[in-house]
């Protein structure tokens, strides 16, 4: 049995329900298929007015949603109810996008016999994959990057059906969902729901499955590539994997803005963003430092997810505490709850960091960040900087910033700059922004990358560097909070996602869904609408050559 | 050693050429990573220049370039001109590609302060991936899918270094065409070359190395499929592993042009193409099938391209012949040459087609075709229907028609519909269109699937089923031949293609090697130009949702 549990309590929620087994997986995976076949051939028109009744029944249900996902996660109701609002926003976004027609790459190159060799008519559009889009949910994101998240809706849109393995963290909030989507669905078996580890292994092995879209860890991914791997027919994978979103502080950035919004990013939802900012150089400046640490000591932590999440945040900073020269700094006050820890602050030596810190943010899913202070020839001791107070609640964990120097890093960044999902981070002070490149040359792929300043001429070298690991660059801005627009990418290099190309938010999401067809001399009566001679559905459209907006 | 051979005597030309080994391919590609940082960076205007030089060049150099290759290949005077001038247009096509901008995606979402919450100005567009794209050569192509192919002109079109891995079919004109190539080149580094199976297992591992395009047997795809799998960092692998190419016949198809055109388009270059004819469906009309069997008989074979190319073909008409109920039902005259064949038409009983034809048409790339012919109740025996004449040459071989029943397939098409390289193929007779969807269901993935036909209301269900099978469908037409175009898709599911949303043919090739970057509130002055208020380069850009061209 699959049993939510209240992250405040560490109490079990509701009753249990069963995993998916014993041949389950495969009869919600075939329905879905036989579903599909409706749903593809279904105009574009009439696929966005569905979404839009999606998005009307998530809003219309909110007050119950909000509910059901709080006793699971303790995300709040401003969070919750937010999210919901997100979640129909994106569904409202594909019913856009697919009433607009670019997504499909509409192409007519007309014959030209005069051609050497002559040319037959060739039209090229993009189709559904035909089969079944498997989503896992992400743990973070109960409403908009779960059941009826954005793989869930740009899945939808491209006209494919979908069966979500749901996250165990709210196994509830995923029946509700799901129950509230089907009842405006054509068919209920456009989206199946599948419970447990097995069924998620048997949905990436079933045959109808034809694309996964999954939100989580590194080692989930990787997890999900092997059984890829094993199958006979490879299918595209589409992982989002998360990352350290580094951020660069210029000489020039507004201190004070710099050290509040760190505070604020780092420890919003407890940290467990995939944006999460992990990583922090800033310039060689106590008060910068000192500010920092105070705006990081201000805030709160709060429970996390799951016990496991809080466990593996835990886990993380007690390995932190091992590493020899870490001691504590500052301790703030505990949260109440079964699980509440408490705010503190660590330093040590930097002989700590002669090689490399080596599994310092390694599955530290919480509130800590680690700022890697430098002042001149390796005199500072990288240290916890600072520790915020812990959240109420069974889970609580506790913000923190460790600190360390940039000549850590002369000979890499073994485990340092992995990512430590929660509010940790690692703040790398220099003293010189052209110090900065080669030690961003050797970070590994993410989602964001940031930079702070006032004066862009200063950036120098640092933003091609961070242009080639990231898949978002962001100014004067931090990196938590994804806009659901048309020209957002939320994707990176790997570890960030395992397909560069490709994007699990905006209006380019519904990509990974469509695969191309060209039709040779067609007969027009047989050609789909989007290709026809007179632009029928009026969608943009590449005629010889030239782009044409009907 | 490396030599290349001559297909007509079997005899080595040239001196031999050294495996690239000794840390040669870290080396190459190294200084391809180098080099692609200039390449990169340069305008895409100065690149579409660069683009049309190379087309200059070959034009230029056309005719030592058809010799060199002629001797290793075979292929002829015409055709070999007509591929340097394809390979040309290829560099053209993308010139064109990237001047007019469209390939970037571009999108602009101005900042919202309305909007709830609050949207930043995000901008997006697509950049080349950071590193060398490593380009496997096809064997039947030696300039139009070789080292100057659509892969080496889409990848540098695109801003990135390219390195080939040369086939051994033939490696001076591989040499011949780099050399033309990097004269042109603004860093010779941007065109890198190696030699020999380990420096392609190499290549696939090297770290600098960011996507992987290859063209060839499903076989080598896997091979490749499991060195990517096996790197620390996934990268994006674009195999065009070539297919069966399904073709369907209606009653009211124009039968004289069927025949004629079947002939023609499964002996073209000796059948080795991606695109061959492997399948095809036809009614169940004797006229019909005997125009088949003389149009097929009135063929010539010619050398392949290779010794081991021929041993394949030759070993899957063995294995044919070893299947049992097989027998000879006409032979032709065999071409000159050492290892010139003489065309041959086999018979069977329908009993040898219990099982499926296991292995009837694996791994036979030549010009042999399968032809299951169906009348009645099954009384009519699978048949080897016709067999051309072998052409003159060291490697030559004979065109070859196989035939069997409809009914054959009730229980899959096991080994029956895999395809076998060479002018090899399948003509299944059927008695009512309506019996073709289920079979059409079983086959795998291809890259074309065609109909023939006066008709198209008569197709029904056969373009619904065949659209799920193909990335391009064709009417009235053969599927040897890609138009080099904007709107191609040369590619399909799996097993025809790796990466069934990409071309590896046409203006779309290019995205292959790009991945999107979002950049959010990023300063005026550092954002590319592309990306800028006003649209400086004047490029199709969708802003705030609305797709605009200047």
């Amino acid at each position: 049995m699959i049993y939510g549990y209240d992250p405040r309590t560490g109490e079990p929620v509701g009753g249990g329900l069963c995993e998916t087994g014993g041949g389950g997986v495969g009869v919600i995976v075939d329905a879905a298929v036989a579903a599909g076949e409706g749903w593809r051939a279904t105009a574009a028109a009439g696929r966005a007015v569905v979404l839009e009744a999606v998005a009307d029944a998530l809003v219309g249900r909110v007050d119950e949603l909000w509910r059901v996902a709080d006793r699971e996660t303790a995300l709040g109701e401003v969070r919750l109810r937010g999210e919901v609002a997100r979640a129909a926003g994106q569904f409202r976004l594909f019913a856009q996008v697919i009433r607009d027609g670019g997504y499909l790459g509409a192409v007519v190159d007309h014959a030209d016999s005069s051609a050497m060799p002559p040319r037959p008519d060739v039209r090229r559009m993009r189709h559904p994959l035909a089969g079944v889009v498997a989503v896992f949910a992400a743990s973070n994101f109960p409403f908009a990057f779960s059941v009826a998240g954005g793989d869930t809706a740009s899945a939808l849109a491209a006209g494919c059906p979908v069966v979500v393995k749901a996250h165990p963290a709210h196994p509830n909030t995923s029946e509700c969902v799901a129950r509230v989507v089907r009842e405006v669905l054509p068919c209920a078996e456009l989206l199946g729901l599948v419970h447990g580890v097995g069924a998620g292994v048997e949905l990436v092995r079933h045959r109808g499955v034809v694309a996964v879209g999954f939100t989580g860890s590194v080692a989930g991914g990787r997890a999900i590539r092997a059984l890829i791997e094993e199958r006979e027919v490879p299918i595209p994978f589409f992982g989002e994997l998360g990352s350290v979103n580094p951020v660069v502080v210029l000489p020039s950035a507004a201190r004070a803005e710099v050290a509040a919004g760190f505070a604020a990013s780092l420890t919003l939802g407890v940290g467990q963003f995939c944006t999460n900012p992990g990583l922090v150089f800033v310039p060689d400046d106590d008060e910068l430092r000192e500010a920092l640490a105070a705006a990081v000591e201000r805030t709160t932590g709060g429970p996390m997810l799951a016990e496991r999440i809080r466990d593996g945040y835990l886990g993380g900073l007690e390995r932190l505490g091992r590493l020899g020269r870490l001691a504590v700094l500052a301790e703030g006050e505990s949260g109440e709850g079964a699980w509440a820890v408490a705010p503190r602050v660590f330093a040590a030596d930097l002989e700590t960091f002669a090689d490399g810190l080596p599994g310092i943010a390694e599955e530290c899913f919480g509130p800590a960040a680690l700022v890697v202070t430098y002042r001149d020839v390796g005199d500072l001791p990288p240290a916890v900087l600072a520790e915020g107070r812990a959240g109420q609640g069974a889970w609580a964990v506790t913000p923190r910033v460790f600190a360390a120097d940039l000549e850590t890093f002369a000979d890499g960044l073994p485990g340092i700059a992995e990512e430590c999902f929660g509010p940790a981070a690692l703040v790398v002070t220099y003293r010189d922004v052209g110090d900065l490149p080669p030690v961003l040359e050797r970070l590994e792929g993410s989602l964001t990358a940031t930079v702070h300043g006032a004066d862009p001429g200063e950036a120098g070298e640092v933003v091609r560097v961070l242009g080639g690991k990231a898949g978002r660059l962001v100014w004067n801005g931090w990196p938590t909070g994804v806009a659901v627009c048309w020209a957002m990418h939320h994707g990176g290099p790997w570890p960030a996602s395992t397909a560069p190309a490709h994007t699990s938010v905006g209006a380019t999401a519904i990509d990974r869904w469509l695969a191309p067809r060209a039709y040779q001399d067609w007969p027009a009566e047989l050609l789909p609408d989007e290709l026809k001679d007179g632009n029928p559905l009026g969608i943009p459209r590449r005629v010889d050559g030239v782009l044409t907006i009907s």
